[in-house]
């Protein structure tokens, strides 16, 4: 529908799906931006995404100090709550409902493709309402797997994290040896178990294997993998995803839960029984006695203080740059983040529409992925690596060998 | 056996058992200490503990940079590589017959329980021999479970992991409420499980609830717990050891476990076994849909970066204190930590004899455990908090309500 260019109103704001560790910097980025603009009035923050709407449970966000918000911004987790709800076309109804008794017209949504979905529906259905609101996505994700970004928010801070659980655990490995096998999240795209590679340091290193949702998985061919790896090396680490799938497209952890939500999706996180399904596997099949597996879980994404410098800094703006463009004029949409080409890492933001990021998710590319389609290629790691930022630094002895007598 | 008072020769160390995050500080210490005695002439380091030794695969420890000790000192897991492997006395004479052939006459060995016990043996059987050996344990561990010691090197690093672990769970699980265990290490001491009281920093915040080792763990009360915390606050973090055990004893993950080290050890982590049966359990008989696990597992023990100071100084102080001690006179021994009463947290160091750390276990006192045998008190808090020092800052929303209109 045809809207006005300048609009006036409240604004709310909501988080939904799964926390990041910087999803409170855009949070907070939209909050400082809209003080800014003469036409937001109340900034409403709504309580577990659209179910705190339709509960009209609402706080005001102006309340809150530059302190508090600054605080807040470092801390991980949605601090407005989450939720994973698809609205329907009569909840819809009941939003606008509420909106307008509240007199917002601008409404932002923090969230990865589900909730751009979200988003997308509140505006076709508002347009349908002839209910003038502007609608934007703000974008994170750990899995990284929103289409038009080169990267999300959320993502940099829980490949760190993978990066720095895989560097620890390489070495507790090389320490104990055996078969290590870790579980990492991502429902469709392997982007964050691709960044378990970023831990190598040393060329015997582990990552020895990794096994991503974008390759059919195989039980034989990756047993023939790990004793190989472990004839070479007397030990093997492993990374797996937590949404590998077989050669039909079924995720091997479903096998294990009928847990399913509201935008269709099995739950996959919070079990430990896709790693030791395999740790039996290797243990039984290969007949190898140290085997160990660890489900990295929910830790990836709200550890707190485990934050890329990048990865804070740009979630801040995303929120920042959705604020100014709803302010900007009749627009909807999403903000994506693109990466400047050249070698110095930079990045800009553009506004993309909402159906273009809402539901289908991206994969990993072809050239991040070797040929084996156990492992990533240094495509991936030129891509990840300046996104994620410096990781620890490991020392090694030099290890000189004491001569037998 | 009569030693006499001025020791020459080599020396040796080696790293035990589970790696820790600062169990490399301790090797460091010990080598620059080492560096100032001429009493001591090669510093050999043995690969794998024992193991190494009896394969003669030493490294020439002198042979290692000022940066590049540094470096080891701050990277997590053991630099010489570990094992869990009790001598026999027949491997005592072959042990002996090396260190004979490489003139070692001082003996370090880094380890926990189990280690003290090797060392212990070691030294005994070396008096037996008559073969002058200067024999010292160099306690880590992240239990926090050896006799004698106010509290272990390697503990507060992983306390603070698991603290901020909770603290960032808490807040994943403020934002999608559910319930929420999270299955903490410890064989026969609740330490590090209770470590998890730390993340609170709000009345509301999580653990709700904490299982021990200490006490008996049963399933019917277990259950009842997280329906009362449930009901009142929509939600329950749990924090439990994978130690817990049931009326007579039987470690409850010890039904999915067959493994055992030469210590008589059963192998509980590297598994979600317990996690999901106890996820199982609540989302069975409570009826509630949204339950999940973790399992923390290796992670806690050589996560990099996350490094207590205070742990990471006394772990460099306790590898020192055993060198300046071994090269002191006729000492066999382990160095343990006190703590100075008063205000002010501060430690100093004692030798106590092998004897008295080795194979038996401490347990958390029954004042740090609260009646009901689901949380800690007060006077654990008292006690843990300067040992694992500041945490990060979380912050929340003042959350001013909007009146509904």
């Amino acid at each position: 529908m045809a809207k006005t260019a300048v609009l006036k109103g409240n604004m709310l704001i909501a988080q939904s799906g799964g926390p990041t560790a910087v999803i409170n910097q855009s949070l907070v980025g939209a909050i400082e931006e809209a003080k800014k603009h003469k036409e937001i009035q109340h900034i409403y923050g709504s309580l577990h995404g659209i179910k705190g709407i339709l509960e009209e449970n609402f706080i005001d966000l102006r309340k809150e100090s530059k302190q508090t918000l600054d605080a807040v911004a470092n801390t991980p987790s949605s601090a407005l709550g989450s939720v994973r709800k698809k609205p329907t076309p009569e909840d819809c109804v009941k939003l606008f409902h509420v909106m307008k008794k509240y007199n917002v017209r601008f409404f932002f949504y923090i969230g990865g493709n589900d909730s751009a979905e979200t988003t997308h529906i509140i505006n076709q259905e508002a347009q349908k309402a002839n209910f003038e609101l502007r609608c934007f996505h703000i974008c994170k994700t750990i899995d990284n797997d929103l289409r038009e970004n080169d990267h999300t928010p959320g993502f940099a801070s829980g490949a760190k994290f993978v990066a720095m659980a895989f560097m620890g655990d390489n070495l507790d490995n090389r320490a104990l040896p055996g078969v290590k096998i870790n579980v990492v999240m991502g429902r469709h795209a392997g982007f964050l178990t691709a960044a378990s590679a970023l831990a190598r340091v040393y060329p015997d290193d582990g990552p020895h294997l990794i096994y991503l949702p974008e390759r059919a998985f195989n039980v034989e061919k990756f047993l023939a993998d790990v004793k190989r790896v472990y004839e070479e090396r007397k030990r093997c680490l492993i990374a797996v995803s937590e949404g590998i799938s077989d050669e039909l497209g079924a995720p091997i952890a479903a096998r294990f839960s009928k847990e399913m939500d509201t935008h269709g999706n099995i739950q996959l996180s919070g079990s430990g029984a896709l790693g030791d399904l395999l740790a039996n596997e290797v243990k039984t099949k290969l007949n190898i006695s140290r085997v160990r597996a660890d489900t990295f879980g929910y830790l990836q994404r709200s550890f707190p203080a485990i934050v890329s410098a990048n990865d804070a800094k740009e979630a801040r703006s995303v929120g920042r740059e959705a604020v100014k463009l709803a302010c900007s004029g009749n627009v909807d949409g999403s903000v994506a983040i693109r990466r400047k080409p050249g070698k110095t890492y930079k990045v800009f933001f553009e506004r993309v529409p909402l159906e273009s990021v809402a539901k289908e998710t991206r994969h990993m590319p072809d050239d991040f992925i070797n040929a084996d389609g156990n492992d990533v290629t240094r495509e991936f790691i030129s891509y990840a690596a300046p996104i994620v930022g410096p990781l620890p630094k490991i020392g090694r002895f030099k290890g000189v060998k004491v001569a037998k007598k």
